[in-house]
């Protein structure tokens, strides 16, 4: 069976809500996943459309919300400082480190996930980024360099231009056999369509 | 118990799909609703958002999730010609019928969520109004004629000033003691909350 295609931007508080069930809610229906980040920025200048807490009123609900949400899932967050942040060094360095080992380079986007949304760490620098490489034993010298190699730059804008050709406007958002679902709260509706296959 | 309010334009199709299940869902955490119809349009001036239909690819993207999401819960939905309507004259007519019969200007709201998003008709058109609260046993001449008063204008443009005032920028919308939840796909998160008296 096809995989289950995860767009996220490592930016967004939903993409990190649905990197915590993502995995298993696939599993459960004999579906891999693959992780694909990209740059949420590219794809708002696509739709016109800018950062939620950018806006009035449904910027206050957004930050409330999201918070909700995370205690109803018992997942911890707290809002960055200088929320949000362009999230391109730990994008590069994931498709850097998933042409290596695609596990790891999971466990490496969890990791990220958890050291901005949780200890409120500076992740958009590369050496924070490295950091978070290093605690999974990757060499730190190495993403270092790998993050400014001008291929690992084209890749991960290939890669966003890819997602925004395929219709992909929104973080997280998951394709599956071309069926599109946007948001953490698509998910009871992307198990059921895995379950069914369609409905 | 304080009642659950019930924000919603008559042109959201989330609104629709909220509609059908609000009441049951209030009704077993011993809530009665309070249904609250406003101009989303007033409410995308504050925010500076537009119909959602409006964007590219998120505006494809919700004409597929609206019809899939409907499917999903065996509710009839057909895209009417033309949508979004200004939905005034169903407004206003709401407003004049919930000032004497609550139950009724209920049953009016979901007759016209009906046959506008089930049958197509032009729910716009006050005549339109008129027919669907004829079909309630309403006077046709005199719902025409309170649809044209000005107090009844007045009601629906303070309302909707109220409702944004209170942070409501999209529909469907509940204010449940104060705590706010946005979109169809919050109704899981609202009867959490309405069983354990939040989280």
């Amino acid at each position: 069976m096809t995989p289950v295609e995860f767009f996220f931007d490592f930016a967004s508080p939903y993409g990190y809500v649905a990197s915590r069930f993502i995995e298993a809610l696939s599993a459960r229906h004999g579906r891999r996943v693959r992780w694909r980040p990209f740059m949420l920025g590219a794809a708002f200048k696509a739709t016109g459309a800018e950062a939620l807490v950018n806006y009035p009123l449904k910027g206050d609900y957004a930050v409330h919300d999201i918070a909700r949400t995370c205690r109803m899932h018992r997942i911890d967050f707290s809002l960055p400082s200088g929320f949000p942040h362009a999230m391109l060094a730990p994008s590069r360095a994931f498709y850097w480190l998933h042409d290596q080992d695609e596990e790891l380079a999971k466990r490496f986007a969890l990791a990220i996930y958890n050291a901005y949304f949780v200890e409120g760490r500076s992740c958009s620098n590369p050496d924070v980024t490295a950091e978070v490489a290093g605690s999974l034993g990757v060499e730190r010298a190495d993403i270092l360099a790998a993050m400014k190699r001008l291929n690992i730059k084209e890749r991960l804008k290939t890669e966003t231009d890819l997602a925004i050709q395929r219709g992909v406007f929104g973080s997280p958002f998951f394709l599956v056999d071309g069926e599109p679902f946007w948001g953490a709260d698509r998910l009871d509706q992307l198990e059921i369509w895995l379950s069914g296959g369609g409905w």
